[in-house]
């Protein structure tokens, strides 16, 4: 008897999720193709319904392919089909591709919970940590608990334009214990010549690289507002990546430190960031020009919260709590000059 | 008895090298001053001699104190005395930074040879290797061999004029197995709130960082010319740290896989140069206009060999004797690029 084809549902919601995962869209419709004797042709993704130039949103992708006002000139493959209902595009899914903003999470897993095949798995896209009362959790433990389902991590240098531009890119895949065999199915779904998965057993450290970077960031973007050159900024970054992975090895149980040093979304994804990217934009702004952040949000971001700084404050609330602050003095330095008006100028004075 | 002081000289060789390690010579300078518990107040810096407008370059130095030809606007400090004669500058030093280019190193340590403090221990800041005969090795161990007295290495993301105008810097220092209270006392001479020297047990990694990212800057200036964007750059440096890691880790013994990824001489060094540099540049040109490299060192560095290229084709060159080119994909890769017509997109083919 022949195994049973795995069938993908892709989790998004809205343009703005869209935007940030096309190129991986496209690797599913193109990977689902490719290996039709693993793979359902046919991928389903859950779009938030909405209404562009009087149109649903979902019809423009189902008709046009593609989603000009996002992504110019990026097709999206036709064996992939939006649909407004969840419950919809999860049913008989074996593999749950989740991309939600994290606030959407609880209410779609209530949903879906108990609506899924009996061989589901997840992977999680979302970036962040939630942090609540002294606890501090990663968003693929968050899923895995709500859907009963097990749920791995994915994360790495994987700008979405220059992926769905079929740029040489890379990502990791964090598994958990004793799983290998089911991410491979992951794997699968997304790794191409030219868009290389590695794969690592750690969920929390592939996780956590995604969320803490964005503090780094950060500080990469005082350094550059103070004009300190490249010597200070690599040691920033160097530093940065020491305090990620020993934060992930204090407070998250069989953390691997090479998930930090020697993967895709590890030091590659810190040094994108740190770079590119709005953290570190807005960060070197703040110091150039003297505004607070969220007069910068407004300006640079249309009002949209800033996820270095967030990170920042939520992970230092929560080592505060713990009493453990200043086991951890670039994070501290960060937050204190983002919200307690410490000068940028004493970035480096407790390192 | 108090213990003798230490006697500081520079075994540097004309403009170029005091260029390079200007803001080493100051710290130097300082620092003997700062802890004249520890060290002598005068060092001595040989300097290889010159007509600079009509003045020999020794007296220019230790009469203005600094170099306005070369680094303008940044002081020597008055303590560090030039002398055209190597024997005259070691005569007594208890410590020897060795910042020579290399192929000067065997003729100015024939002419130290027991002329040396029986206590005299060496550092070298001499970037690249010496591969001849199917061997490889670094010039830490070519200067340990050459003087009889024991030598460290240094290297790190401090590029000279930012070091020299005090911008925060990190730097990393490898000492010899059970030499650790030795490597201090090179610590003490350039540590400072600006410029910290982290200390690890790897003479060969430290070397060896400092050699082979130029090979990777290569490989990240082709990735530039290329247009690939900064996932495609990041992954090259990632894969470059590992192949660099195993490198060392093949060919060297008791290096440790954290020089590579976690120091200044390793993660943070590959960053810088990958980001800034000539290495990158030329390479960035090389794809951009098709002209090769020995053309592009006539017109961009005035003739001035490559270091980047060079290594590589050492490197490989000794890969292939060793029938190990193929374990090192990038290495050999950017290799065939640069000197054997190999197609620039290639360049992530055998990855």
């Amino acid at each position: 008897m022949a195994t049973q084809k795995q069938k993908v549902a892709i989790i998004g919601s809205g343009n703005c999720a869209i935007a940030k995962i096309i190129g991986l869209i496209n690797l599913s419709g193109f990977n689902t193709v490719r290996h039709s004797d693993v793979f359902e042709r046919r991928v389903d993704m859950y779009v938030y319904e909405e209404k562009v130039d009087g149109q649903n949103l979902t019809e423009i992708i189902n008709k046009e392919h593609t989603n000009q006002k996002y992504l110019p000139n990026v097709a999206l493959p036709e064996n992939v089909v939006a649909t407004p209902s969840v419950e919809e595009a999860a049913k008989d899914a074996t593999l749950l591709v989740f991309v939600l903003p994290h606030q959407f999470i609880l209410n779609i897993c209530k949903a879906l919970k108990g609506n899924l095949s009996p061989n589901a798995q997840a992977i999680s896209m979302i970036k962040g940590v939630d942090v609540r009362e002294g606890k501090i959790s990663i968003f693929a433990d968050v899923i895995q608990e709500a859907l009963g389902v097990p749920c791995s991590a994915l994360s790495g240098a994987n700008i979405a334009n220059e992926v769905a531009r079929d740029k040489f890119s890379e990502t990791t895949i964090g598994y958990r214990h004793g799983r290998r065999k089911q991410a491979e199915l992951f794997f699968k779904l997304f790794d191409t010549p030219n868009f290389r998965v590695g794969l690592i057993e750690d969920v929390a450290g592939v996780s956590l690289c995604g969320a803490l970077k964005n503090i780094i960031a950060i500080g990469a973007g005082f350094c550059d507002g103070l004009g300190w050159g490249d010597n200070a900024k690599a040691a920033i970054m160097r530093i940065g990546i020491l305090e990620m992975k020993n934060f992930a090895q204090e407070f998250f149980v069989d953390v691997k430190p090479e998930t930090f040093t020697e993967t895709s979304a590890g030091i590659a994804d810190l040094i994108t960031t740190c770079f590119g990217g709005r953290n570190r934009k807005c960060a070197e702004a703040f110091v150039k020009t003297g505004k607070p952040f969220n007069v910068l949000e407004a300006e640079l971001l249309n009002g949209q919260k800033l996820q270095g700084t967030e990170t920042a404050r939520e992970v230092c609330q929560f080592l505060t709590e713990r009493k453990r602050l200043d086991g951890y003095p670039l994070f501290k330095t960060i937050y204190r000059i983002a919200y307690e008006g410490l000068e940028p100028s004493k970035l480096t004075a407790e390192l």
